[in-house]
């Protein structure tokens, strides 16, 4: 067989384990040849094509990012998009594809395979919000990257009595911002599955202060204040004459340091979270989950993606993956307010 | 209630995180008191005990160890410690207690329930190889630290064309040598589950230095070659003269430099592996760890332990944690060969 | 003798080992006893004390911020300040002082010391920027913190094609600035020294994204384009109705998307580069520092601080080290622009 | 002009830094072009040459080891080794080399210069014992790794009661264990320079214990006890049958062990210390190395390398450079002393 590979959607630490684990595989095991298709869905589409074999992968495993490059083009938005994959296909010679992203890359997975493209997912998403798997490579990495930034922060807080609030990734889901506030040990955790009452975070932070102890706050960049988005007013100046910045984190901050009357500062992580090298986890679930993948499309069995189920690398359908985004549910967050204020 | 916790076995990352949840969510929560035994076993058995309040647990999380310490103590094997146990909980007030340790320590505690005394245990042990939960905390942090020990080893083998034996922790299980293998790009992976033929070793390393890279091999403490423990003559000199060191890590260095005139040369990783701050991961399993322990404890539901399955944390009776111990099946062996030569 | 310690300004990874470093040579080796003062010159002012003896710097060396506590109180501007100090200092029968600060702190130190009241400094600068010492602890760390934030975001830029924009710390002095951006591989680095001209910055971006590369600029947060401040407008809405954010590297993120048509982000560093445990480079000079701070009050030699000079610690007139900010050189600056663009 | 690069002895933290910094000022600035010659003086001798431009180093500037590979071959021990030398640079049209390296490297470059080819040197070595240079870079890396090593190893030997002695790279000079000691505050250093006493240290040990800590021993592979190497008496069963294994690290911890009655571990870093990505203090130092050495040979300087003095870059002779092993002075050894116990 000749196999495409191409990865979509944000970057995530992890993506070159797997097209590693895959050509690896593909090529010693099963004797399969292999092209890699650049930036996403638009490799395809328009042909732009990459050498993909033993040599391209054998020094990859450690880095973040992906050596395909990646968009977040959309052949069903294309006019004529799925007609020229078509046409890159026979022309490539290629039978089957792998196609490793978030929920928008496998949903597109998912009706080239009803259209009669074969194509195995491999999920991909920093927030960990797809229901199918137990986790996907990269969250644990950015759970990483904003703990060791919490354990930082921590210091300087303490040190200057201030407040911290440290806003992470998560725009639908607090997953990132759970695991991070209770690994670094946060006083407040907010996440976007349940608008927060400012006051109620103000008392969690003040009870801190009584202590003598800095509160570190975190907070997701999707969390909404109770009375929603509009409270979030960006760009006008406060009472001191500041413009406000823009993002819940930077709002949070200066809430904070207006109602208490104590120093509050923000730091918003951004970008860091998603780049470099992959923890040992996510490298180990990348190459799992690249070795089983090249299984699934070995066997034929398309429109699947790889999934994990406590320690097992299980195959889901690809319908069943993308329909419904995982949030925090109830239960966990509840665990995580124990240790509030 | 009043509380008494104890840590036993060898030390492991995310002790004092498993303590600190414990303790807050038992003072918080449930209002319960706490009283902490110092060493292991030992703590109950002569009347060593710590001051263990909200306090005390403060600062603790992201710290290696045990602030508790440790000890191999078993009050089965020790004349009159039971009794001594008994006597200690009575004077101390102390209803109920959660043991954190690994097999011998479990076995206690489920020993000492059956003999009437209330334990709830939580599972420790850096090698993963307790049968009854996914994964234990501590695995992922001497996973991490043997990975990127790997990782700065690699250069230094490319850049001298050398073989690098790195040897890692696991007498019975081989997991941590799995997972940083996988995770390091490993050549060569040996586990204690299976007895390796030094010939095939040899084999990979040349294919591997063929192909003009460094072959990097990962080695389990617990590995044996084929023919046993005998083959791995230590203390002798060898055909240059010189003393062969102690490890199956250093026997390989030197059977490999010999049979492939190359060089090579032996990392052995040792206790570095099980110090230091946690990994985010183990934090935050060591922290849901506590918080259901103390809700058994609160519960009286007492001769279990909890566990993760998934992404669940249950509890199981502790007859059967301690049953068997989890090695590496097969299946995930092959998984990495695909990696080999 | 009896010694009173204080830290004064922002805080900075190394202050603890300094701290420790005064304590153990001068409780083991001179037999002198010591007394904290908390929250920096507002500790001697207000009579904030807090006890500081070989227990209380045990176990301190590793861990970032100050145990002492810091605040930017300047007795000079606090009316009776300087007699609150001289009594409590009298009723603390303290006779001398360490004083671990940046300018301000050094420049009350050498006010006090006219004054009659015998004080010996430690320079503590994260920006680098004290001229009578080669560098400061807590340099490094920014320096290193800053750098693994290049190297992380890197993989994320080449994979989207973006350029990446790193604010890190540095208002009057772009030492952090350069020394990350030479570490981290940066495309462009501007500093406070000199304006920068926007078209040049964007041409150096251009002539990256032609050879295939993702650009990554590094800013200091004191730099400025030609124009000066003015042209750094926030909280305005720019073409596309967003708002502008504060800050020179959001600002050039949104300038380089406008003018080259290329995704462009900005990541704004933060307190992250000031906190958290201090880099081996910065504990050695840490402790060398406290070890000859307290020779020098030892030797009742008041009004200096201690410096580097190579691998030297030798003592400089407070006067002379507070008169002049040490700014980047041209000819280091020039250094750097051969890897420009 | 056209010139070689090449990389000679064992491998460091910082290699490529260099290389990239003499391409890219090379090409750049002045238009020079370059060919790398591969292993060490080998390349030029048998002629192995790689190719090297701006493309070649784009991406290595965070990478450990060296692009060029390294040996330690010496051309004035080959026959005919320096004839062989000058028939490649005729061959392939080379003016000029950088030659980056340690004392052999350097000496051989040395002696070429005066022979009559153009040299100019890159001091490298990872126990910094150029006398001729206040730091080479590696050094900083191996420390960096040393410390975070000891901070781990520190919370394993708290939670039971145990010596750790870390035995870290120094084979003639101490530099590594003195600074990564005094980073990781250790409680013994013993380094080459000064035959320790066992009686000592075992007191110091027994001190710490009193205190209720754990006594961390930091030593130099190279250092020796009064009495001398016969002492360490490898391959010998003990007292207890167990077999001496080799290294003066796991000599200290049986005789600990013995003399106390405490259980002590040893940890031998080994080639950890010298692989993997450098610290950024060794990126920003590589750089300008490379940039000044560039300058050299442009200039037609031969015969120098280049030195740090301060925060200045230099040439020195070559000839000075290679003189005197830089050893740890009594002086600065005293400055740890303050800690022992």
């Amino acid at each position: 067989m000749r196999i495409g590979v191409l990865t979509g959607g944000g970057d995530c630490p992890g993506l070159n384990a797997v097209i590693r684990a895959v050509v690896r595989k593909g090529v010693e095991v099963y004797g399969h040849e292999f092209v890699g298709f650049r930036n996403g869905w638009r490799g395809p589409i328009e042909g732009l094509t990459k050498p993909l074999g033993l040599d391209q992968v054998e020094d990859i495993l450690t880095r973040g990012g992906t050596i395909l490059g990646s968009s977040r083009t959309n052949p069903y938005k294309v006019e004529g998009g799925v007609d020229a994959i078509r046409a890159t296909l026979a022309d490539q010679g290629v039978d089957a594809l792998v196609a490793i992203g978030g929920e928008d890359t496998l949903g597109v997975a998912k009706r080239l395979t009803d259209d009669g493209i074969g194509v195995v997912g491999v999920p991909k998403t920093i927030d960990n919000d797809l229901n199918a798997t137990d986790y996907t490579f990269g969250f644990d990495t950015a759970v990483h990257i904003a703990t060791e930034a919490i354990d930082r922060l921590r210091t300087t807080a303490e040190s200057h009595h201030r407040a911290l609030v440290v806003e992470v990734m998560g725009r639908h889901a607090g997953w990132i911002a759970l695991h991070s506030g209770l690994a670094g040990g946060a006083n407040v955790i907010l996440t976007p599955e349940r608008e927060f009452d400012i006051d109620q975070v103000v008392g969690w932070v003040e009870r801190r202060f009584e202590r003598e102890y800095a509160p570190i706050i975190v907070v997701a960049e999707g969390a909404v204040p109770k009375g929603g988005e509009a409270v979030l007013s960006h760009g006008e100046k406060d009472a001191f004459g500041h413009v406000r910045l823009g993002g819940v984190g930077n709002w949070l901050a200066e809430e904070i340091a207006t109602r208490t009357g104590k120093e509050s500062r923000a730091v918003v992580l951004g970008h860091v979270q998603r780049g470099g090298t992959p923890t040992a986890y996510d490298r180990v679930l990348a190459t799992r989950f690249g070795l089983h993948a090249i299984d699934a499309v070995h066997d034929s069995d398309f429109g699947v993606m790889v999934a994990l189920r406590g320690t097992d690398i299980v195959r889901v359908k690809l319908a069943e993956a993308t329909a419904e985004l995982k949030t925090v549910p109830a239960s966990r967050y509840a665990e995580a307010e124990v240790f509030f204020g």
